[in-house]
C-alpha cells in the first residue's frame, strides 16, 4: 500500500436528495482525519467550481456544522449539470483541471453524483493517468431515482421513497374524506426507472395507497388507464394512481408531451398527473385532483429514513478510506448481506462499469397487468425505509447546517 | 346546574386537517367518562350521516385506536360539505334531525369544523330549542386558513403552518442549488385569508424563506410582481415567491382564472403558481418552477405541531365539559394569556358570532409594500408550530389509528 500524500477535493452533482449531504459529512469528517490527506477542499457547484478555482477549505468549517451536514436537505455546496467533454475531442477542461490539481497538490477527487457525474469522474481518472499525475479518484452515488447499476440500491432512495409512502398514506385519507366520488392522481419523479413511483406500494402495504401505479419501464396506454381507472372507481367510488413523470406511450413520446402547460419544459414542470386527472375527469364525470410531490420528495430533510443517512454517510466514508488504502476508479455501492435481518455493506463498482448505465425496475417486479408492483418489491424496499432521521430542532423549525465557506486560496 | 342525561353525537364537517382528529379524540375520550352521556355517537360525513343514520358507536372502540387518533391525518368520521337551509324556508332536513335525536335521545351535539360548520350548529340549536328538545349544541373549530372571527388561532393552523414552514426551508435549499437563475413560486392554500401563505416568513425569519409573499387580503398586480421578481432576480439571480391559492385582482376576478388548465374548476386544482411561473419565466426568461403544496399541508400528520395536537384535544374536551356543565350554543376558541411565555387556554365563542364571519390578516401585519408580512406575524405564528408531533411508527411507516366503525342500532 503506498502513501499518497496530498489535498482532497469533493464536488456534488446532478439533482440534489435529503441525504447527499449526510455523504458529504463522510467524507469530510474522515478526510479530515487522515495524516496523508492535507486539506480537504469542497467544490462550489461541482466540477465547474474546480475549474473556476472556486472551492472551500473545509478544514475551516467548525466540526458541529459539518455533522449537521447529515440532517441538512441539498446540495451544501451547490450542485451543477455540467457534462465533460470527450477528452479526444477537446481536453481544454481536462487541461484546466490538472492545472487546479497541480497548484493545489489535490491528489484525491471524490465526486458525488448519479450516472453522469460518474462519467466526469471516470473521465477525470483517465486524464489524470495519461498525464502521469498521480490522483486517486472515487465516485460516491446519489440519486433518488435508485437507477445507478451495480449496487443494491443508491444513497438518496430510501428517503425518497419514505417520504412519497407517507405522503401517500396521509393524502389517501385525505382524499377519501368525502362520500362523494374522487380520482387523485400523484405524480412522483423518475424519467426513466420507476423505482420511486413504485415506493407508493409501501402505503398499499399498509392498506392505504394506491390502487394503480403505472412505471415507465412499460408503455403507457390511454385505453388501459382508462379502463383500470373506471373499473375501480366503479367498485369503489375513490381511486388514487400514482404515476412517473416520465411516462411515455409505445411510440415513445412522453404523456406529458401533449399536456396543456407547453409553456414550460415538461421535464422541469411535469404534467402527466394533470393530464390524465383531465382524461379521467372527462371519461367519468368525477371530481378529480393531481397532486406533484414535486422538489418536496427529494429534499425532506424532516421525515428521511435513518438507514439511508447512515448508508450515505457510510458512502462518503468508505469512499475516503477506500482511496488512502490505495485504491482508485471505484464508486462507492451497497450489498445486502444473505439472512434473515437487513445488512447493507459497502461494495466496490467500477467507474467504467456504473458511468452511463441505468438499472430499471424489473419486469417481475411490475405484475402482469402493468398497473401495479408485486410483494417482491415490497420486501426490497421495506428495509430501505426504516427509522426516522430529522433535523435537531431550534424555534419549531428545523436547524439546518450553516457553512462558512471560506475560499480556498493559493 | 342542570344534569342532562342523554347520547352525545359528534361529527365533523368541511376540509380536513392534521388535527382534527385529535379534536375528535378529545370528544370522544372525555365524553365516554361522563356518567350523564350514556352514548357516544360518531356521524359518518357530518350532518349528513346524522340525516341517514349513519352513525358508529364509539363505545365500541379500542381505547388505544381513540388515542391514536390524536396523530391520524383527515377526518377518521369521513367530512361532508352540506349546508343546511334556512329552517324557516325549508325545514325538512330540521325535522329529521329532530326525530333522529329523539329516538336515540341525543341530548349532546358536538359539531367540528370552520364558519360554515358554526352556522349548522347553530342552526340545529336554535331549531331544538323552538321544538322544545333539550339539546345542548357546541360547536368544535378546525381550520388550516386560521380564519375564525373571535379566537386568537384555529386549531389545524398551527401544523399546516410549520408543514409549510418546513417545507419552504427545504425548497429553498434545494431550488438555489445551481448557479443559474431560478424563479420558484410556492402555492399555499387560503382562498380569501393569507394566514397560512404568511407561514412561509417563519422559513424566512430563520434566514430561508421566500423572498416575497402575496395574499389575498391585497389585490394582486402583475405589474407590480413582475418589477418585484425583477427586483430580486436582479439581486439575487434567485427568486423564491409564496402565494395564495385565492389572490385576486383589484376587480375580484381570481388570478387563477385566466389560467391554462380550464378543463378544470380552479377552486379545486390551484394554477396560480403555474400562472406566475409562467409570467416570471416570460418576462425573466429564467427557470422557473411552480409548487403546489396541495393536499399535503393539510394532512402532514408526520409533523404536527404538538401544540397545536394538544389544544386540537383541548377544544374537543372543553366542548365536551362545558356542555356536561350546562353551556350550549358556544364554539371552543382559543385567548393567548398575557405575559413573555406562550400559554393557550380555552374560550367560548357564541356560536352566533362565529358563525359564517371570516378573519383576515390584519393590514398592518403586512409589509406597506404589500409583498412580505411584518415581525409581529412572526411572533404571533411561532408560538403555534412549536414541537413536534408524530404518529407512532410501524415498519417504517406512520400507524394511524383504524376504527371499528361499529354502526350504531336502535
Amino acid at each position: 500500500m503506498s502513501v499518497l500524500k496530498g489535498a482532497a477535493i469533493f464536488g456534488q452533482s446532478g439533482g440534489p436528495t435529503s441525504v447527499i449531504n449526510a455523504s458529504a459529512a463522510g467524507v469530510f469528517l474522515t478526510a479530515l482525519q487522515q495524516d496523508c490527506i492535507t486539506k480537504v477542499y469542497g467544490a462550489a457547484h461541482g466540477i465547474k467550481g474546480i475549474l473556476e478555482e472556486q472551492f472551500y477549505d473545509m478544514g475551516m468549517e467548525d466540526k458541529y456544522e459539518l455533522e449537521l451536514l447529515k440532517t441538512t436537505p441539498s446540495s451544501a455546496l451547490g450542485s451543477v449539470r455540467y457534462k465533460l467533454a470527450d477528452p479526444d475531442v477537446d481536453d481544454t477542461d481536462f487541461k484546466r483541471l490538472l492545472e487546479v490539481f497541480k497548484k493545489y497538490n489535490i491528489r484525491y477527487f471524490f465526486y458525488n453524483g448519479g450516472n453522469d457525474s460518474m462519467d466526469t469522474c471516470n473521465k477525470v481518472s483517465k486524464f489524470m493517468k495519461q498525464a502521469g499525475y498521480e490522483c486517486r479518484c472515487m465516485g460516491v452515488p446519489k440519486t433518488i431515482d435508485n437507477d445507478l447499476f451495480g449496487t443494491d440500491h443508491s444513497p438518496g432512495y430510501g428517503s425518497a421513497a419514505k417520504y412519497v409512502a407517507t405522503s401517500t398514506m396521509e393524502v389517501f385519507h385525505d382524499a377519501r374524506v368525502y362520500d362523494t366520488g374522487m380520482v387523485a392522481i400523484l405524480e412522483v419523479m423518475g424519467r426513466n426507472a420507476g423505482w420511486l413511483t413504485a415506493a407508493t406500494a409501501l402505503a398499499a402495504y399498509k392498506g392505504q395507497g394506491p390502487d394503480l401505479i403505472y412505471v415507465p419501464e412499460l408503455p403507457f396506454d390511454d385505453e388501459k388507464f382508462l379502463s383500470d381507472v373506471k373499473r375501480v372507481y366503479e367498485n369503489n367510488n375513490k381511486v388514487i394512481v400514482a404515476v412517473s413523470e416520465g411516462l411515455r406511450y409505445a411510440d415513445g413520446t412522453y404523456v406529458a408531451d401533449s399536456g396543456v402547460r407547453d409553456s414550460f419544459g415538461h421535464a422541469q414542470l411535469g404534467g402527466v398527473a394533470y393530464k390524465l386527472a383531465d382524461m379521467a375527469k372527462n371519461a367519468l364525470g368525477t371530481k378529480v385532483r393531481a397532486i406533484e410531490f414535486s422538489l418536496l420528495q427529494r429534499c425532506a430533510a424532516h421525515w428521511a429514513s435513518k438507514a439511508d443517512v447512515e448508508e450515505a454517510f457510510m458512502a462518503g466514508q468508505t469512499a475516503v478510506l477506500k482511496a488512502v488504502e490505495g485504491l482508485t476508479d471505484y464508486c462507492i455501492g451497497f450489498e445486502r448481506e444473505a439472512g434473515e435481518e437487513y445488512k447493507c455493506v459497502p461494495k466496490l463498482i467500477k467507474l467504467s462499469d456504473i458511468a452511463n448505465t441505468e438499472r430499471k425496475l424489473p419486469r417481475e417486479w411490475i405484475n402482469e397487468e402493468g398497473n401495479f408492483v408485486t410483494k417482491e418489491f415490497v420486501d426490497y424496499a421495506l428495509p430501505l425505509i426504516q427509522g426516522e432521521s430529522s433535523p435537531p430542532i431550534e424555534n419549531g423549525l428545523p436547524r439546518f447546517a450553516k457553512l462558512k465557506k471560506v475560499l480556498a486560496t493559493k
